[in-house]
Parts: structure tokens; C-alpha cells; sequence
């Protein structure tokens, strides 16, 4: 049910430790001994709200990341993390990543569903398949999932946990203190769900939550992620460099809903942008350049390392790269490579410029200028066709927020392209998508949660 | 280390929807409709901390449990609800339960580490083992795992975890800003662990948090469990019906600790009791009495058929228990077995009386009376070597708990038996139990976090 009125755009804050600037922690306007405070994101989470963004989202990796020697970044996990935050925030959207790969659909349907109470239905889930050896390796496995093993687990999971986010009708719950009856039994059904990858009994034992289900988000690009997407997500990150390359994501991903009943309007995309605010353009790059003189180029390439499926230790970094594979050959997060060779090819760029122009934002679109710059950069994606909204990735926190917060989103609103105060209640309100009924049928009854 | 000064008693509130009497929810008193908001255990865990509590504690299991029809004991999880309510709370710990037998160990001991710092060091985990088939079939297999490899996998799961929160080392942080340097990369090593039924890598993705360790909490009195808190466990809740039943588990407990290198103060056992509380001893045997009549008996009569092990379904309730059968051949929990059985035999019960009996703490010690008799009670057992503390089960919330802590705990410190102000900071320090040193060696010194 989109709202009536104009069309609105929708911000989710990307929150991370010190920033998304891989140098964000040795900046003197980020705080990196209180990423273990949880007051330190109560108030980003806060000066979201202030901001009447959509929503607030937590990556996640389930293993140390990258060379912990120049960035260790762990901390919280998201789930306990968000289930905190629901305590201090009313508004806002609490979206954690949980991986499908090395958890349990069972496990994790219900713990969405108990942030969904929780926070009076504000959770989201981002729905991601875990591609790298170290997560194998934390989970008694010596390699990880081919790619396209991953979708068809991650697919199989999600129809669990929708089956047992279904398993309680929202009347099941009666109360009836005076025959003592507390649940309608024919309205929790076991879901006896038997596939190639789980077979759970169900039902949940949760009762339905606010919104149903939390809002599904899903944040893969690559032709599997983008196929996934299309069934199941209401809400897609996505990284792209260019208003060309945005808009021709945006238009693929749109037109692949039909093929599973669905509208353009049941899918918001939100590419990513990591905005380097300055009160004049010439402060901004000024900025842009104090975080990049900061970055310790052993880490870059490591992490490039990484993205590139290729290791690049030891070149030299004025240098141009070496050959890389074929996204075929590419088994951790095929996108993201293919978008970094593209910019590296396309721009000529030698390892030490690639490494400065990822630190912002790991291939997402970093973008340095004034307010009304990036106001005009939003409103231009949004307007072309490339986005339904963003994905906003402050540099360095929580600066990077408050400047956004304090004279981005004004600007939107004097446009009219952004609410001045929360209109909805839940998440999926917020994003104007629609609570999802449930699957059991009516007239289905039977006795003591028994099937029929 | 114990703190100076008089020996203090502990306790704990087990928190449990609308109280721990099965009929709770029919009760004028209860708020049942109030389960799955997160500001109703709120006001649970502000009144425990009001009474200066050490803890608070939810149960758990992987299941709906029992006849869903007079009484879903479904809501929310622990683990979220637990870091919502460190928000909302200062000083009391947060006890969560997370079987060992359908969870992965780096997801849990990252969730509690996580958990531990939200909490500013008040996390506890209570370690229990999933003995049920309903259990078994949400995670993909028919049959659950005999008692003794239950117990073979705890053993492993806790030694995993404590490798992994021992994975960083407390000052393995640096930030130093002028170097780049993040971490003190050999203070985080990998665990490169490869057991029987785990082979996990790590390190953690988390810092070692304010308690090394969450408390380690276990509640099983089986052989099995018994040799297991000996191992591991510094605080056991047990359910135990009298003084000497009690003196002789806390003797034979405490008996078992010098064969792991542990001294008596090394654990603290906390048995179950449900208070009746009435400011008159017919007060308190009329709410009593109210609660019993609410009873549906065929919801008890499926309660005692799992504890027994043995279907009961249509047998007379004014009848004797049939014949049962014996420990030995008990998958599910033992000791409540036996305590049931035994509870049975000596008072010549007819299932009737039995499912009053257990209708307020399912096996646990329910006791009516007076604020003056109930605080007696606790100082018998406190001082006559059958209890450290206690596990406080309300059998009616809020009312139960707020009556437990405006009238029983007053006349606890009046007696300077219990703590009027917090004097640690803490859940550790609250027990009198000390932060664990981590396992990693000064000398260990690598690159990268790779192992030396």
C-alpha cells in the first residue's frame, strides 16, 4: 500500500564502528574505544531518529575481518545490539544481517520475530549467504558453499522461516480466563516443513509478531543475488559507481517481479553513498583527503585482496593490477568483484588510487561535497530512475550522521522528496509496504496444535 | 574472591511470563495479555533490581511447550529480550538460557560475549542440554541425542566457548591512531579447536568483554548434571522439596568441586522456591488454594505425562500414578523424574493432588506464608548447609515478585543476611566470583593474528 502524495524517498543509516572510511578510527572526529559502548550507538541510533530516517542496519561477517592488526572489525553482534537499541529508539527500523549459510532457520525466525515484538515492529532482516573460508572455518567446515549452493539454501531457508513466522494466526492468542483457554489450537499449526535442507516440525514459539514478518532486505548483486531479490526482498542495498550503472540495476531488478506476481512497488532499492560532508566542496575533499592520507595501504590490500579473489600482496602499489579471474571463477561476493575491476579498468587506476578510492565506502559510491551537493546528487538518482532511497554510509561516525542529519535531510524535506515526522508506526509503514497475511487457512481446525 | 565480611545469601529472580503457578495466567493478578511486551519484564526487572537482586533469569526451550491450548508458554527469546532489558536496568545480571545441543558454539559465545558488553558485564549464561523430540524435529532430526552424549557435547561446547572469549586478550586493543595500529595482533589468535563434535577456528570477532566470562549457570541434578556443574558451573539452580534433600545435593555438590581443582566458594547453589505470600498464613493459603482451583486438569495431566515420561492421558485423576518406569531408561530430565516420582511415592499422592502439587513450580519447592515465615525459611536452609542463595520463582507476575521484594527482602537485610545497596559492579562480583584470566600466554607473540 503505497502512502497517497507525492513520492518520498527512504534512508536507511549504514552504522559501523568508526565510520565506513577504512581510516575512520584514526581520525581525530571518530570515538573508537566506545564501538563496545552500547551508549555510543544509542546515540547514533538516536540522532537517526532525530533525522527521520526509515531505518538503521548492521552488517555482519561471522569471523574476524581483514587484518586485524590495522582495523579490528568486531563488536557487537547485531541482533543483541538492535534488541538494545529497541529500547531507546520508537521510531526507527532496527534491520540486522543474519547469514543463512551457518544458522538455523528455526533459531533465527525466532529471534526476528522477538525483535519484532520487542520493538513494537520495527525489525528487518538482511538476508545474506556467507562466502568466505574463515566463516567456514568457525563452523566445522574447511571450505564454504559454492555460490549458486548458497542461494538454493538461503531460498529454502527463508520459505522456513516464513512458514513459521506463519504458524501462529494473529488470533490465535484467546486469553479466555474464565474456560481457560488461552490459544485457539487450531490457529498454531505445525509447518512440517520437509526439504533438501531443513526439515522442521515447527510452529514457532513465538506468537505472530507485529508486522508478520520483518521487512526482508536483501543486499546481493551479483545474477543469483539479483534473481534471489526478486522473490523475496522488499528492500535491496546495492553498490553502485555511476547514475548509468544505477539506473540500469534499477531497471533489471525492477523487471524481474513480474516473473514471481509482484509489483514494482513491492521493492525498494537503495544503492549505497558514503557522503563526505564540508560546509564548502573545497572542506569536503579536504576531508575526503585527511581519511585517505590516514589509510595504512598494507590493510587496502589486503582487504583488495579479498574483493579481487586474488592475492596482491607485495605488488607495488604505484603499479598498475595484475590479471585478475573471471566472475565465474569468483566464489565469495561476485558484485562487489566485478564492480571493483570495472572501476579499476575503466579509470586506470594503479593499486594505490584503488585502494584510496575504495577506503570510503568498500565499492559503494563515495560522493564529497556540500549539502546541497549531496542533496542534489540524491535527488537526482532519485528522480532518473536509479533509486527508490539510500543507503547512507557516514565516513566517520557519529560526525559523519550529524552532519547528514543536521543539513542533509532538511534539504530533502524543504524538497518535499523526504517526511518531516513519522507517519507509520512499523518499519513496513515506513517504507509503505504492505503487512503480509498469514498462510493458514480459516477454516483450518484442529486439535491442540495437532495438523488436521 | 569472596567479599569480607558476614557470608551473604544470593538471589534470583526466575522471570517466567505470567508467573510460575501453571494456572497464573487465569489469575486476576496477571497481565498475561502483556507476554510479548517488552515494557512488562521491564517492570519485572526494575522491581528485582529495586530488591537489590543479584540476577534475573529466563528459562528456555526450542519448542512450544506442552498443550498449547490452556497455556503457550511461547514469547519472546531469550537473548534479545535479555540485551532490551540491559538498557532499562544498572546493576542487576541478566541470566539467559542457551541449550548446547541445537546451537553453534561461536554463534552463542559471541552472542553472550555481545550480550556482556551491552551490559557493562551482567551477562550470565545457564548451560542446559534439549531432551525432547519436539525439540529435535525444529532442527532437522527425529530423535534427540541420549542424555549421556548430550552431556559429552556440552562438555565440548563449553570448553569451545571459553577458548573463544579467551581468543583476545583484555589489552589486546591499542588504537593507536599514530601508528595505524589497531590491534596487538599476536594478543588475538585463533583457537584452531578440533574436537568430537567441533572444529572451530576463531578467533572471536568480538573483544574479550568487562567479565572475561558470562557467569556459567547449569540446572541439571542428574549424574550427569551433577558432574557437570562440578566442571564448569558457578551457580547450580536445583529443585529440591526439603531440608535434608537439600542438604544432601549441596553437600554431594560441593563434595565433587576438589576433584576439578575447585574450592566450595568456587560455586554457589540456588534452590528453587515458589513463595505464597500472604501478609496473614490464611492469606497466603487462600491465594494458594485460588490458584489450584484455576487448574485445568488435562493441561497437568500432559505437564506430568512429559516429566514421567509415560503417557497418562484418560487414567482416572482421583487414581494412583501407574507403575513408571525407571531413571536409567529416562532421555529427557532425569532428576525432575525422580524428584516427581519420589514426590508421588512418599506422600501417597493421587494425580489430582500430584498436578496441584507441581501446579507452582513444576517439581520445585512451593511454600505459603507470611513475608516472616517465608524469610525463616530461607534463613533454615541458608544456614543449615542447603542453599547460597535462592532461585525465587513468583508464582504469580508482577504481584509475586513485587510482594517477594516490598516484604520478604526487608526482613533478609534486616537480618543482615542479604545486601542492601549493590556493592559490585558486576553479575560476577554480585556471586562473589572471580573475572577468569585469560588463557593466552604474556610470551605468545605472532603477525596477524596467525598462530606462533
Amino acid at each position: 500500500m503505497p502512502a497517497a502524495g507525492p513520492r518520498r524517498l527512504h534512508l536507511n543509516a549504514f552504522l559501523m564502528n568508526a565510520g565506513h572510511h577504512d581510516a575512520a578510527w584514526r581520525h581525530p572526529r571518530t570515538q573508537p574505544e566506545r564501538v563496545t559502548d552500547r551508549r555510543y550507538f544509542q546515540h547514533l541510533a538516536q540522532t537517526a531518529e532525530r533525522g527521520k530516517l526509515d531505518s538503521l542496519f548492521f552488517a555482519d561477517g561471522l569471523a574476524l575481518w581483514g587484518k586485524v592488526k590495522h582495523n579490528a572489525l568486531g563488536g557487537f553482534e547485531p541482533l543483541t545490539l538492535l534488541s538494545a537499541l529497541a529500547t531507546v529508539t520508537e521510531h526507527i527500523g532496527l534491520i540486522a544481517t543474519v547469514s543463512t549459510t551457518f544458522n538455523d532457520p528455526f533459531h533465527t525466525a525466532r529471534k526476528f520475530a522477538s525483535l519484532d515484538h520487542l520493538s513494537g515492529g520495527r525489525a528487518g532482516w538482511n538476508i545474506v549467504t556467507s562466502g568466505t573460508v574463515d566463516e567456514a572455518r568457525n563452523f566445522g567446515q574447511d571450505a564454504h558453499l559454492e555460490h549458486g549452493l548458497r542461494y538454493d539454501r538461503a531460498r529454502e531457508f527463508v520459505e522456513v522461516a516464513t512458514k513459521l513466522w506463519d504458524s501462529w494466526e494473529d488470533d490465535a492468542v484467546l486469553l479466555d480466563r474464565v474456560r481457560g483457554i488461552y490459544v485457539d489450537a487450531g490457529k498454531v499449526q505445525p509447518i512440517d516443513h520437509r526439504g533438501e535442507h531443513f526439515a522442521v516440525q515447527g510452529p514457532l514459539n513465538v506468537p505472530r509478531s507485529p508486522q508478520g514478518y520483518p521487512l526482508l532486505v536483501q543486499a546481493g548483486s551479483s545474477e543469483d543475488g539479483k534473481e534471489f531479490a526478486a522473490q523475496y526482498a522488499e528492500a535491496v542495498f546495492t553498490a553502485q559507481q555511476t547514475l548509468a550503472d544505477g539506473q540500469a540495476f534499477y531497471k533489471d531488478l525492477k523487471n524481474r517481479l513480474a516473473r514471481y506476481g509482484r509489483s514494482e512497488d513491492d521493492l525498494k532499492i537503495l544503492p549505497g553513498i558514503c557522503p563526505v560532508i564540508g560546509s564548502t566542496e573545497a572542506e569536503a575533499r579536504a576531508l575526503e583527503q585527511e581519511l585517505t592520507d590516514l589509510q595504512v595501504p598494507e590493510y587496502g590490500l589486503a582487504q583488495l585482496s579479498g574483493m579481487l579473489g586474488t592475492d596482491l600482496t607485495g605488488l607495488p602499489l604505484d603499479g598498475p593490477l595484475p590479471a585478475l579471474p573471471e566472475e565465474r571463477d569468483i566464489n565469495g561476493n561476485k558484485s562487489r568483484f566485478t564492480l571493483v575491476a570495472e572501476l579499476a579498468r575503466r579509470d586506470g587506476l594503479t593499486l594505490r588510487e584503488l585502494i584510496a578510492r575504495l577506503g570510503g565506502g568498500r565499492g559503494h559510491r563515495v560522493f564529497a561535497g556540500t549539502p546541497e551537493q549531496i542533496a542534489d546528487q540524491l535527488e537526482e538518482w532519485f528522480t532518473q530512475g536509479a533509486a527508490d532511497g539510500f543507503n547512507v554510509m557516514p565516513p566517520h561516525l557519529p560526525g559523519g550522521l550529524e552532519d547528514f542529519v543536521d543539513h542533509v535531510v532538511p534539504l530533502l524535506q524543504d524538497r518535499g522528496l523526504f517526511r518531516t515526522e513519522y507517519t507509520g508506526r512499523t518499519l513496513r509503514e515506513h517504507y509503505g509496504l504492505p503487512r503480509p497475511a498469514g498462510r493458514l487457512a480459516p477454516s483450518v481446525t484442529a486439535a491442540e496444535g495437532q495438523p488436521a
